[in-house]
């Protein structure tokens, strides 16, 4: 496939009341790449400047946006990054928060990239922070001049192997999460993990929810190696074992073979749709006491409860992996799931998901299937089984 | 080609300080279709029904969005329309203008396609007006729920050859024209040139403009033919005659040519910039005096003259050109074209031009070329020589 993009223009009369219809097909490549580089700040690493500036030809320039929280703990060695290698930066700090994930952060973003007249096609913009904020600001980016480069710098768990590496961008509207938005990606995302330190246990378990959804869902040795590391990994922050490394690029990987064949969606089959049934209705009830990867994971474990109660998974697998959930420090249930709001939930994921169920559920750890016909009674016999269970969250 | 996407990741160890490197490519074609059909919204006329309805299998829903004038126009006809056809519509009418092409335009039309419950996998948007109007749906549905059909029925000449048949959407923001926008298309693009009756004469010549322009660059077709009616064509609004048909026809046709190789604008040679270079800065100055269209066939005038100037195009060529200017109602200078306000705005574009001039010259009719060596001097001298031809706008 050449670089160029292809194209044709069909002309043709349809119709005698259409004078005439034209076709214009246009098959365009969209990629992007990720990086994975340690102390990505540390001027002795210069995989920031030769990735994203090396090949400019006019003077280095870019706008950094970041988290501020992000901004109190590194501020200090990253401005000094951009400094050392020359790279004049103008920088917005924005204080982010689902409460600011709004189109009022994007236009406050916008109107910095005017003041300083960043040219959109050879200064990109830096964003740096957690899933909030690489979501504004690939969104910012994709309409500030119809497409400015925008280089992500993910700094949570959660960003790093899910939200920063997908082409979604957006924000939330009128009381709907991400209602608003688009597919885009322009830019490198560079994978940093020490970042990770600071961030709190839960926050961290966060992501690592995500993580185990793919180890279950399609990567039985991802999974294998969470079990190994499973004492050690949240405390470690994923830094300091060469399986650390093996376990971000395996959940990068697999996150990107989900997403690649259906950047824009078109599918409503996707295995990343594993935890996030029952989660969503969970997440909205729970709000304020959930953090969106503790619902997924509780969702997870119902249902491999379901898949076992299917016949679909062995007895064994399920020990297994609710062992897994439990000695990972992550939560299985929680005191809202009742059978009510499961069914509720399955029934409005339904609808999203065009009418039909298109439930995944892992056959064994790491392969799974497409249910569609989950029934209420099963959902009954899996809420009994799991406060039967007693593994509340704590 | 397949219908489907294509994908590929690769994964390689670029160098010692970056652990591993993914690169994710996915092929995607993006077509869409544009059709032209007479009476639209005439119950007799099944096109819309037919084209963008019957595949549905839920009941047929969508959401009209209209500008107020074309609404109070036709407004009567077209609900009428939906009704006879069993359309569940919810409507907007619209009140735009270049003042409320904004973002909050945006959210009011967002917000009414959340009131309306919209969905986004079956349910389109339809959208119709002039290039404001759609340039602003557009740029809705493409956010709402990260991409909902849009069908653009444009109802100015402007819109018909130029503003809805390409895949740019935009708003301004900060006082910039078009700041914020996209790239995007879904759903269909209807044509319908009895809309055009309505229209005042200066918008209709707006319009004409842009077709001028195609005619000049690339269209010795469409030239011949804008000579043979060019003392009714404007009077006639493009009705009843079929070579009216034939000039929208070479005239959208010659622009998805230009557009499709071209849809995210990667090159800067576009032949479709031609009448561009000083319009902008002569727009901005004469704001509330000049429409775009005017101030675009002024810049074309001033260019005809450079390119016979710069001895790319005959004298024969040059009158015949700017013969069919003044035929048509074209204006061909301002008070405002100064040798000064030129060479600022070569300049300027130049800069957008990512610093070349890119400058489109016709040769002869209907052929083009690119320059790169436009001097002050010759700016000078165009200025001076089309002062000399007493050519004002009235
Ligand atoms: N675009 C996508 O495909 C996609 C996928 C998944 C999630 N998301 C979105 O991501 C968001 C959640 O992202 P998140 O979990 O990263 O939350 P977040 O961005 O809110 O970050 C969590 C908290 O950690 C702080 N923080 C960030 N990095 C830190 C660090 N290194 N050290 C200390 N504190 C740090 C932040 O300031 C914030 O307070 C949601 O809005 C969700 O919609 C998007
Ligand atoms: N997206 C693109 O590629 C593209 C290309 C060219 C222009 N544009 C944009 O298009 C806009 C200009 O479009 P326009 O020239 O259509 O202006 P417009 O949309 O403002 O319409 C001009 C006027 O005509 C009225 N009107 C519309 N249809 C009518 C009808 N059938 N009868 C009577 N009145 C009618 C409108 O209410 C308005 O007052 C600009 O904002 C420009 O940026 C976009």
């Amino acid at each position: 496939m050449k670089k160029s993009d292809c194209f044709s223009i069909e002309q043709s009369i349809v119709h005698p009341l259409i004078q005439c219809s034209f076709v214009s097909r246009t098959v365009k490549e969209h990629s992007y790449e990720i990086m994975e580089s340690l102390d990505l700040f540390d001027i002795s690493n210069p995989t920031l400047n030769d990735q994203c500036f090396e090949k400019k030809e006019a003077g280095k320039r870019c706008f950094i946006v970041i988290d501020d929280n992000v901004y109190h703990i590194y501020g200090h060695s990253i401005l000094n990054y951009f400094k050392f290698y020359n790279i004049e930066y103008g920088i917005k700090v924005l204080t982010v928060s689902e409460k600011t994930k709004t189109i009022d952060s994007v236009l406050a973003v916008a109107n910095e990239l005017d003041q300083f007249n960043l040219s959109r096609r050879n200064e990109p913009m830096i964003a740096i922070g957690g899933g909030v904020l690489t979501d504004i600001c690939s969104l910012t980016a994709n309409l500030y001049r119809r497409s400015t480069e925008c280089i992500k710098i993910p700094t949570t768990l959660m960003g790093q192997i899910d939200a920063a590496i997908g082409v979604k961008t957006g924000i939330n509207f009128n009381g709907n999460k991400n209602r608003l938005g688009t597919y885009y990606s322009s830019g490198k995302v560079l994978i940093d993990r020490t970042f990770l330190q600071s961030l709190g246990d839960r926050a961290f378990n966060n992501g690592l929810s995500e993580i185990l959804k793919m180890a279950l869902i399609k990567e039985p040795v991802l999974f294998e190696l969470l079990e190994k590391h499973k004492f050690a990994i949240c405390k470690d922050r994923m830094l300091g074992k060469n399986d650390y490394s093996t376990i971000i690029q395996l959940s990068i990987k697999s996150m990107l073979e989900e997403l690649a064949p259906n950047l824009w969606e078109k599918s409503l089959e996707r295995v990343v749709d594993f935890g996030h049934t029952f989660s969503p209705v969970l997440e909205m009830k729970a709000v304020g006491d959930l953090y969106h990867g503790e619902a997924v994971s509780i969702d997870m474990a119902y249902s491999v409860l379901l898949a076992h109660e299917k016949g679909v998974m062995s007895k064994e697998d399920l020990d297994r992996a609710l062992n897994l959930f439990v000695d990972l420090g992550l939560p299985t249930d929680h005191a809202l799931c009742t059978q009510d709001l499961l069914i509720t939930a399955l029934d409005d994921t339904c609808t999203h998901r065009a009418g039909k169920q298109n439930f995944p559920l892992p056959v064994t750890i790491g392969k799974s299937t497409f249910s569609n016909d989950i029934t209420h009674d099963e959902i009954a016999k899996i809420v009994h089984r799991m406060k039967s269970l007693h593994v509340e969250l704590v």
